[in-house]
């Protein structure tokens, strides 16, 4: 149902929260390297077909000048989410997140934080959610979580 | 189906470009200004009721300190659309677009380009689609249209 | 008297820094951790509340997109100081600063130096020492100690 | 009770906003032109001798390379508010913003928006209020207000 | 010899400054809009086929989240010069010069200044010359009318 | 055939990348350490005079100001490819790259990433293949590969 | 006595500022325009000669990459002072301060701010009068203008 | 003949640079610890009283908010050289730098590099060698040091 590319192995630490946080909504997940660069074929299949092969939403996270987002997102009609990563020689990942965000009219990426791939995940559940009660009870509790463990701190810190 | 808020009637100009589109596609949309800072309790009352009046997907327009998106994220189980505006005296639109995209793990927003408000409506019509194919089919055309003014273009330039 | 909130625990090193320089001061502190994102309902009655409870200077320390500041700010006629806190995925500090001092017209936030916690403590024992004479000859004798540390740092530099 | 300055009189149009807000909320003011760079035995005197003159905060105002604010800190117990002003040759106003905000430990500018002197007078009544529940009531009275005005742009909108 | 491409023809303006060089150097060219957003497979047939078809460089020019200088050169084997250009809604340029200059490892484009459409010409020019020493002497001739230009500049001035 | 400078042997450990690269394709190379401020003797000799010995493109790799780059470009007829170094006290690499990138028109300079001396090398080959089909068949070849280890690793990760 | 240079004619409007200043305090001047980037050999014999013709100290003004002031410096042991200036495709004035400050160990370029011409002049006053107690008394006497002109305006201000 | 200041003792490992490479030119100096903003007292004396103790040159370095090298420009006729410093909350050196290069018209600092202190310490050198030729002879055999240096890495680099 949601397909995660990342433009290199080397990204797949950080992408591996967007994976965690899915597998834990039980959202059905799909993996792959698919590098716009260096693979530019296996981009045009990818970003084509996708939507024919059921997946609702695309998670694609890249970094430096990171065009797998945005061109996948220019060759499918499905949301796509970027996450900008901040890889190695990365101008303190500025490039990532402009490169990502900064896409022209008609062809949207919904960008996330500097490596937020956790966030990517939830994003997408959302998307899901949108239209499936089931789903979108489940980001509620999720959220309920996140309340949880802020009030177990507050009581330590006023300790 | 969208709800569409900004922070103060001074950001219509650039949110209207997300109504246009929205409305270009059929898609029901109800407008209002909603402002983190000068109407906290309309905020709370806006971001936790929305799912439960029928919105789907949330498209939030906010310049400078930006709260407004990332707030109504924090308390709405539905995608949220972030829309950094460039206002008056925002540094070149940096403040707008650091305090929408780097929400912390846990509540994402989507976020969009500078000023991008036509691509928060097509987002928006995007996350709709992933459930329903007949929308899908818009976003498809619409992508037809694009390319089709480009070939124009392309045909201009060339002669 | 004086009011110090966090988003997360993980700002409570940084934090420490605005506890200790008040208790030095004998100012009477409060501590707790408020996620803007997390519990916006514990934001809310928080902010809403504090000037009842008797607090008279609100420091609220926040990372990233950090909106915690400037919402309490809009929910409470006190004076919020903003500590902007360099969190694991800040983009440089850049987020953190620009979302707490960017502040639109009417609803300011007292921001100080990024991880300038100690500063935020002198800051808001100033903000008491403007009404009570005994508190402002406290940060006068304060800033004698500064120069008296100098003063030392001087003399073994020009041995 | 409050005084204001600034580097130069070509700062007093964005600095007049602080004055008018100052004025409207009965806050007895002084305005004065005192450069750090140009009058430095000015500021030097200002600085030591304000809090014996009954001024309670102090707001300062500069562009560029900005040293008044931090420089006036140094000198007086009170607290001083900073106003980053965009001059002509600023480099978009971020020497401003940094040459204010980023003060060392233990002398703090409780710094503002870029051009944000409408805050810096609330601010200051702010401060005033934190020891003065009528000054408060003006502030709670001031925050109705912005709400209002956001309600009636709200139902402009909707129509 | 030189292909010429550009995301929108709103980039022409800018990037007839390259043309007008190489025609004065009496390269051939061939000038196109090739959107990669928006014709992704007009991009791709473009960047497969220039080769073949006798492009000895290509020059590609965009904005915002510029992704067709890299894409290009991503599946052509020519050298591929890319011109970021600032439009409208680009963050100053800044979005436009790293999503071009900071390709990863193994895909490089030669990037020149924002705007620098003239220069990206120049470069042509000289890439055509490391190999045919008639245009390598064009480009000496050029820089010789350069120096004159400012010989003539520098006795206005001294008189 | 190409000729590589860098300004101190600090360098040369990035600078290593565009020597593997081109070795590896066959390219004759020449490496010397020239500094555009410590050997303003040597660099007028050297840009002078590399087109008359038979070098047909030149990189040269610097840091901080870096005016090697440009002013070899401002005395030689080649094609100059310039790799911005992060050297020790760069201003996170953004002084490197705004000081190689932004030349005036006239005096091209190919930059290419921070810190990215294999594309140097790489697009030096280029320009090279260019004119030598058998060289543009190595690169070919070489963006063969490229594909064939993202390929593997998308083997290993979807496993 | 000072030299003065630009790497173009367009520089003149603000390099004005710095001859203006020079020729109020009696400092023999010479004015030309240099080009790193277009006259290099002009740029190597002005730098080497300059001390020989009596030329004591060295502004020199330039934007974008800016390499006039540093490669000045290089070749002459004279102090050079730089001027970035913001010209027309600068990408805000960033390149030109980065490219003229952040020199390697060994060659100082003194920078002023950004089109801070007028401070170059005064500057260079000033190194003359480092060593000229009639110069110096001529700094003492324009400061004690800047003084006076303040004090105009602050009694503008409090009436 | 020179006096270095700094604002603290921590700055002193950077400082050490320019005291090292001004007794290897065998200059006079003067070391002492000077701060803005806690001994403010100290800065006004010894800024007021540096050129009739026979000091021809001041050297100042600071980071974050740096006002110390402004604050003696305002009130000493001498050159004043800025060394801005990269400390420890600085953010990334862009507050110390712009803190310090963008002073008013009128009042200039001669900055060098971030962290550059040796810089700083020969152009201390250079500026009394504008009047001192012995001092000069010195600056240019420093020169020929430096282009040894090169010489030998450039053998090196070529075997």
């Amino acid at each position: 149902m949601v397909g995660i590319i990342m433009g290199s192995d080397s990204d797949l630490p950080i992408m591996e929260e967007a994976i965690d946080i899915l597998e834990s909504m039980d959202i059905q997940i799909e993996v792959d390297i698919v590098s716009a660069h260096r693979t530019p074929d296996k981009l045009v299949k990818y970003a084509k077909n996708a939507h024919l092969r059921g997946i609702k939403v695309i998670i694609a996270g890249a970094g430096g000048a990171a065009h797998l987002p945005g061109m996948v997102a220019s060759m499918s009609p499905l949301p796509v989410i970027g996450v900008p990563i901040k890889s190695r020689n990365s101008i303190d990942g500025w490039d990532s997140v402009l490169s990502i965000l900064q896409m022209p009219g008609g062809v949207p990426v919904a960008t996330v934080a500097l490596n937020g791939a956790k966030n990517a995940g939830i994003l997408a559940t959302q998307i899901i959610g949108a239209a499936d009660n089931c789903v979108l009870d489940k980001i509620i509790t999720y959220k309920e979580g996140l309340k949880l463990k802020v009030e177990q701190a507050s009581e330590r810190v006023r300790k």
